[in-house]
């Protein structure tokens, strides 16, 4: 079996990743690729080291005839864009997997408060399948749209998974996420702040408090602990190109554990084949999973103050976007899970 | 006037930092320098910046001929080392500024915890003042040991003192300090965990809730709240040379502000030359401070969560060691506190 | 005795470094500073490095109100801009330093050819003097305009000025020069190629044989030289902020040499105290001079080969921009050369 | 068929790309590892990017016992180390590929003026075979020994062979090679000069005209253009981990091209999988082959000098060490050359 797909918005850094993953996927077969800017143009020109995808030719985002032939379209739009496109490409018999926020966020007033903008397709809300397998795989089998997870919610939420079984092992109220990210999170689209003169040498905070994955990892940690719970996220922006490292400061509540969290992290995750967590004494970095769809986790406990600190490394444009939507892709189409993902990470 | 100083350790890089300010102070002389792994050699053999002092030969460290000369020593050794070398300068009639952590931590008890050795010159740490001047400006003026504080502890401490006045206004249970160094702090001897192609895209935690940082700022933390204290402290080290940025996640306690904390801070530092309070809703880098003795901070309240978060910016060298250091010296002999420290940072 | 200087496009790199290094020259008061973007804001909120210099608020460009008071003005503005601005700016009782292209070519035919555009201020191409002090030092003591050399040309030239004396020592149909330079010669305006993503990583050339520095060593080395040359230049872009390293490939003539290459460039810049010959078998590094008006020269021959290859390191924004342009203004009015310029380099 | 292969010293950069490469190539078994320093540890903990590859526990380098059931060895060891372990290895009935430098070398003299010691080995100079399979494809196939060529080399000599058909048509006495290097190409081993702090933003030169790798160019150029040359070679060191740029300036002979070069280029290399020409006016850059085993390369002619400049980009650690010795284990057994290495390029 091949499946054929098209990819909606092929210029930026997620859509080239997209492609270059895809095209060593042994069982599929990109079929179009579309872009606003660059329609026209061949992915070798637009990102040179595509060198060997030539053949594929940007079209126009409106320009829907490859469709016919599509079992399933992967949607790198912006957000807002992405809303308006979904809907359309849902008329016809394939699937969806939408890498924007527009489908993450199940309240369409949570949406309008973080994203400053009335949702226009309020109607797919429902049916959209928050796109994290190691959550949600068995809904994520039979869906027909799904909305790939951001890069810092699946850091974030995988890290604290195994503390929100059971009604959950930690207090609620004193989540503190201190995330930090590569600069590619932020696009390809030139800015004074994503310069390299501006960025080397010049790590910083931003959006503290108020950044949009905030309600995105709010919403799928209120479900899995079963109760409505607010965090404090503060990201920042790393002098380096890839990956994602969350500090995930939790405390947790006295009297509850019986097996170290080393051991409840190692036993929850056991089956993952993309989630690793290390031994204790040893800590995540973001480039040991470069270029991956693997997960790594550490534990450090404190007992002296009573917090406990997980940390987690991604890299932000594969298993925190294109490589988790190739691994939703895998588990729609009933294929190996794993499929086109297993590469070793790049390093050094 | 002119001071004579002396440079124990000029060839890490804090020493050679120390060679860079003072060789810019209008009254300071440099009369010596030492080594251990270099004696013998030029400063600007061993640093090719320094290419104008090759008239420093370093001297082997027990080489105190130049002490009868000078009036104050500067030590930049490794702990353990300064705490054999400090008594024996202080035999002269001299002042001693030591950037080591030896003679920071009032509690020997502590420092053996925290170090793992038994603190061999005891008798001085009730003497030596913490060389923190917007926090014990009066007690460095008398001083004739100043401790100068561990560069992570100077990032900490600024950022919370408006919040430990008349009594606290933060749950001091809940003090989480995430901080990102460059790699400088680490110093210069070679490592493989400091090189560019183990660190460049590979921004990672270490020493999660165990660095020996940890006790320094509890201790000063603990004497401004007139209360013991313990701090969640996670440091990460940047995939940059230069530079901390502390994040320090605090819960304010309720009911208890009565201006907002942005106008708290402005006011705190009203008259602190050396300390800037960002406008609301700019954040600190670490390339707006850098090669300076500047401090950036920013204050973000977070009403939907409770937490405050504050964000402190240093060059880790110069504020975080040799220029406080020299600052420490400009307070202890008289001078104006600012001399040879107005330089501003260099961007980009 | 204090010069009044006011600063054109104060906004850009060059600008701002000009602020930076003016701030501390102890006989410069900055009495204006303008923008045309900035116009209104101050040059804190534009460089939070700056936060000592928010009392700088730009003016508009066309506003000249501040020209009476001054006897000097940096003219930090884009090529074009600069043949506009500068006439006008003369026809008040001032000086000028123009840190753009315009004024340094001396042909308007070779302007023309190389920035393919008409030059329109060409009655003042034969009184601007090219501002390379080691070169010219004596037309620039009586300039009213100085052109400020490029950041390129003043590494060039440096490197192969002591082989240019007495009717040249090398092959000069075989000037090689590779020349690699930090982003930050590029400016502060957004573009792709300029981003982090982009460039850390991506070490590349760029207008290889084409780029418009080309003429202008051309006409020094010509006019050094005493007959026409011309230079094969091939330019890169580093993933790194600031520096050049000028890589430059020549051809001794054989029999001509009696005393070592080594001792001739020692000798030829004995006097020069901005330029550093490094002892033989050393190599310079942009590090060792970054955010300094200081040059490294290194001399490696080859007997096997027959080739010559002089390594130059400079700061592209000091000695190649902001720097030269302050040691020019020191020259131009009579002052010590190096003042306000002594500040070491910034290492690591 | 699936070919069982061993790797001497897996702990070093190249060992562990080795790893990754063949951990992903589907007929390819690795069978043992061997380390001198991290003997008895798994690949995980060594390197913990290959988190999936515990179960790859290394040997002391002397364990034999995994030979038997070897069809290939790689041998990643350090030069002179390895010319002592080759000789046994060939004992048994295998084939070697050695990535060190050992074997590149026909004249034991040459090795001994530019190594600085004896060749031991000497009796199999005449076997090895020159790994470059672009230019040696036929002999590769029925070799035993194989010796993988340099990462400089290999960029250089790409770039030049076009050039060096039909007796050649540039100016021989007049090739100037400038190089620049990512630092993964000088190990993992713990050096000052190494060190994150002393790179980041220090590019500089290093063994100007005396770098080990020009008697290996010579050699092979020398060989394709019937005629012995020489070539001034100046290699740098890039603040980057991974990736070479070889900038290859050379002087066509008047009269004889008919064709463009960059016809030329294109003609030549039509055929070869892993060399790109770019288009006319793109440029390669070190990102855009990044952890692949393509090459790119550009043409620039220059008619106003008369040089030719032939732009070069690979990633050191994989066309330039682990990746062209897979290519080259592929043609020894008769499998398809490109089998494991088509992974396209990470970027950014």
């Amino acid at each position: 079996m091949t499946i054929a797909v098209g990819i909606q918005g092929a210029s930026g850094y997620t859509g080239a990743e997209l492609v270059r993953i895809l095209s060593a996927h042994p069982q599929v077969n990109i079929v179009f690729v579309t872009s606003e800017r660059y329609a026209g143009q061949p992915m070798d020109k637009i990102f040179p080291h595509l060198s060997l995808r030539g053949d594929l030719v940007c079209r126009p985002l409106e320009d829907l005839s490859g469709l016919a032939s599509c079992q399933l379209v992967f949607c790198a739009l912006p957000h807002v864009t992405s809303m308006k496109v979904v809907p359309k490409l849902l008329r016809h018999d394939l699937k969806v997997i939408d890498l924007s926020a527009d489908f993450r966020i199940k309240s369409p007033e949570v949406y309008q408060e973080w994203y400053k903008t009335v949702h226009e397709a309020q109607e797919w809300l429902g049916e959209a399948v928050y796109g994290l397998p190691e959550i949600y795989r068995d809904r994520i089998k039979s869906a027909r749209l799904v909305a790939n997870p951001g890069c810092y919610p699946t850091s974030v939420i995988l890290a604290l998974a195994p503390l929100l079984t059971e009604g959950g092992w930690i207090d609620s109220t004193a989540i503190v996420i201190d995330s930090k990210s590569g600069v590619s999170g932020a696009g390809r689209a030139p800015a004074e702040g994503k310069l390299f003169a501006e960025l080397a040498e010049g790590f910083r905070p931003y959006s503290t408090g108020s950044h949009r994955h905030t309600p995105e990892m709010e919403q799928v940690v209120s479900d899995l602990l079963g109760t409505s719970v607010r965090i404090r996220f503060a990201p920042h922006l790393l002098p380096q190109t890839r990956g994602i490292l969350s500090t995930c400061h939790v405390r947790p509540l006295k009297g509850k554990g019986e097996i170290s969290w080393q051991e409840r992290y190692e036993s929850h995750y056991r089956n993952e084949h993309f989630v690793r967590v290390m031994r204790a004494g040893e800590y995540p970095a973001t480039n040991h999973v470069r270029a991956s769809n693997y997960v790594h986790l550490g534990v450090v406990e404190d007992q002296r103050t009573g917090w406990l600190t997980v940390l987690s490394a991604i890299d932000n444009l594969v298993k925190g976007a294109a490589g988790q939507a190739v691994q939703n892709m895998n588990i729609m189409f009933g294929l190996d899970e794993r499929m086109g993902l297993t590469q070793l990470p790049v390093f050094p």
